[in-house]
């Protein structure tokens, strides 16, 4: 070798030499500091596993048809597709064209984009040993972050008054609207068992639960009643009245309000539906005696069973707190974990965007359902006033959760019927105490159900006669 | 440079750029691998921030006497600790000597210890979108990956027979106790409403819920009567019978079986404590027609409310399945998902792990109050026969999850007051329709609880006199 020749080798096996230290130096770092840049002391350990799982199911490829759960049915350890109605196949990309449109349950899956969208901020990792107990260590079974971000979020979207009120936890609204007939028709003084039972009422439409709880749990405090507006001249102010008012409405999206008024009255609001996706909301804010909200329909996570009650009066609070805790002594910690993380992400920007994301969607659903029925002389749908938004700050038009249609020919007499023979399963107008020239289609399910009910639709109305084929 | 010292240097250098190389492929390796050894694609992307928030909230130091949780109030956006009852201060360290020990409620931390040791196997990351929907993809509210798990661990431990029983998940066995007074109390064709209601009932002592959820959801259908020997001899065979068989029994840890027998009596059988922990499994296992389980004493998770109960009969389960669907929609799925992590770590080498280390920690805790109350005239304790153990496959003396404790002294007529005076909370024998001789000491609570209810015990027995102030 000469000297030149030496001299060289010698430069280039120090640059590589130094190059590669480098490298090690980048290398080392990136391990130390984890790819989100943030200094942590030490790489994950324990969580890793759980992270790692999550992340597997999440990777599976549904063709967008589908995902994969952790706790779906694995088949070589690996987490399956669980594809949406009408897709199949192990990667839910076979399509099933005479496969029926559902549209009949509320499953709020058009939200589900939203949070995987938002992956990151909306994960949680529930350690094994994470609150045990029966209790909080204020020994209730409320977490008191959820509780003040609940009220942060009324505050925010402005749509109900906190201040001065108690907060009650329950699985969905499901189980606090039953607590709430149970708190109310207790005789105030909780000891003349003798007066008569209190008369629960809705105004037709109406939400079939409550008819079947107050039916099937058969408390001797409460009877059943049907619609409102049957006791409307009632003189009879010995017996306690139930009302419950759904605001909006479901099924027809109407900001209904109550009918009933005397000091044997009793409201309980239900606004499962009153959120920016679905409704204007008016100004001033709610600030009734009992409402009833749940998570189901404002971040779409209705599997999670949580809601919440917000109560005037301390003994109505008193009576649903230990309605809760006699029930199921109150609701999951591992749901209160979820949800508060869940409203956390919620309150992210001020609500901006989750509530942009819904009623930007449910916009476009609303402009693509009233662009095909346009093409219909049979079939009407509800009409919901346009009203200011306080949280918006602009007039809007309504966008409810549901289609009310009506099947306008006399002898259409079963609209779920003329729907059900176009493929379509609805909810038909009997199951809400309603004529049956009324059908409720389902908006705010996931986009492969709204696409097919859309097409089903167009097909429906083409047949009318005499439209044109495109859509 | 002379020409030796330059292939010295060159020699050092290629060593040093091959070493370097070497380490490069090291660190590469392990950034691409994971640090669990296994092959991923990616380091960890989305699931990463919940991740490190778990690690966070686990890092914290606590003393041994609390832990920080990912839902507590963060100060400076650190969690901060929750302390053990008499423990206090930021990191839980101060101990107040004069605090009461907590011997009251069931709150099962003593398989805390366990779930810690199982960090990485019992974590789970829950993602934003998982399961939104109202119900799993066959359209119930039950995942049949957790009725499997369930039924390979009864198979496992054998404690109880599920082939061709329904199985129906509630929040706890709290939210099934009831659903199963509902279901049994309807008239076997659901429509002679006229008949009697159901009357209800127990041996005393017995636990304290199933009245108050009779008498408090006060259905029409059924009524409590109290202690099941007042109907012995019954000779009423129209009127229908609930009789809950508590077994092993709280608070005596008694293997309780039915008093009343009859066509027109029906057992709802409650087996939270039937579990290795607690007690000898007896073979054959439990074959029942309504048998009631709880994850609460099982794995320790009693704010996570997850319970099922075994049914026979498909009516009786599809009342049941009704009244869990009017009642709450079912239970959370976020829920299920951690019961069924649990319950996989549960499973994990047949069950023998959580199983053993339950026992042992149950054993030592009765060692060291036999010890303590064998110095004891004033003080017995409830005998529990020993019994052979199919799962431990040996005779084992039973280590009931409580003590029921008697006050011998004819004037010591409210034995709880007596603790209570002597700085100790039980639950008072009246409490569950016994005599106020007893008390009931919970066994179960955390570490820190347990000590300081031994040392307060101590003094107790000490003080009648002639008694050895050493443990």
């Amino acid at each position: 070798m000469s000297e030149t020749k030496k001299d060289t080798s010698i430069k280039f096996v120090q640059c590589v030499a130094s190059c590669s230290i480098a490298l090690n130096l980048f290398l080392a770092l990136n391990l130390y500091l984890g790819s989100s840049g943030k200094v942590i002391n030490n790489q994950l350990s324990w969580s890793r596993l759980a992270a790692e799982e999550a992340e597997l199911a999440a990777s599976m490829d549904c063709s967008g048809h589908g995902r994969a759960y952790l706790d779906g049915f694995p088949i070589d350890g690996k987490p399956v597709c669980e594809c949406n109605l009408c897709y199949g196949g192990p990667d839910c990309s076979e399509f099933s064209p005479d496969c029926p449109a559902n549209a009949s349950g509320g499953d709020p899956l058009f939200l589900e984009q939203f949070w995987r969208e938002h992956a990151a901020d909306s994960g949680i990792l529930v350690a094994g040993w994470h609150r045990m107990s029966y209790s909080f260590s204020d020994q209730t079974y409320i977490s008191q972050q959820l509780d003040a971000h609940i009220r942060k979020l009324h505050n925010v979207v402005g749509n109900a008054v906190t201040d001065g009120k108690f907060l009650v936890f329950g699985a969905g609204s499901t189980q606090l609207l039953y607590a709430a007939v149970h708190a109310l028709s207790l005789p105030p003084d909780n000891t003349s068992s003798s007066s008569s039972p209190a008369q629960v009422v809705a105004s037709i439409p109406y939400y079939a639960l409550y008819e079947m709880q107050t039916d099937f749990f058969d408390s001797r405090e409460s009877n059943f009643q049907g619609d409102a507006a049957i006791l409307i001249n009632n003189s009879d102010v010995t017996t306690n009245i139930i009302e419950f008012v759904t605001s909006p409405n479901n099924p027809d999206g109407q900001l209904n309000k109550p009918l009933l008024k005397g000091s044997n009255v009793k409201t309980i609001y239900d606004r499962a539906y009153f959120w920016p996706h679905f409704t204007a909301i008016p100004n001033p804010p709610a600030h009734e005696d009992l409402t009833i909200f749940t998570i189901s329909k404002l971040t779409g996570h209705a599997g999670s069973r949580f809601g919440w009650a917000l109560i005037k009066d301390e003994r109505v609070y008193e009576r649903m707190t230990r309605y809760m805790q006699l029930n199921s002594m109150g609701v999951s910690r591992d749901t209160q974990l979820r949800a508060l993380k869940l409203l956390k992400v919620v309150l992210d920007g001020g609500g901006r965007e989750i509530f942009k994301f819904g009623y930007e969607k449910m916009k476009k659903r609303w402009e693509r359902l009233t662009n095909t029925l346009s093409l219909s002389n049979r079939f009407s749908l509800q009409k919901v006033s346009s009203q200011d938004c306080a949280f918006f700050r602009t007039p809007r038009e309504p966008t409810p959760a549901y289609a009310w249609v009506k099947c306008e020919r006399e002898d259409d007499e079963d609209c779920f019927e003329v729907m059900k023979s176009a493929n379509i399963i609805g909810r038909a107008g009997a199951v809400f105490r309603a004529d049956n020239h009324y059908v409720r289609l389902s908006l705010i399910r996931g986009d492969d159900d709204f696409d097919i009910l859309i097409n089903n639709l167009h097909k429906l109305v083409s047949e009318e006669g005499g439209v044109s084929e495109t859509m």
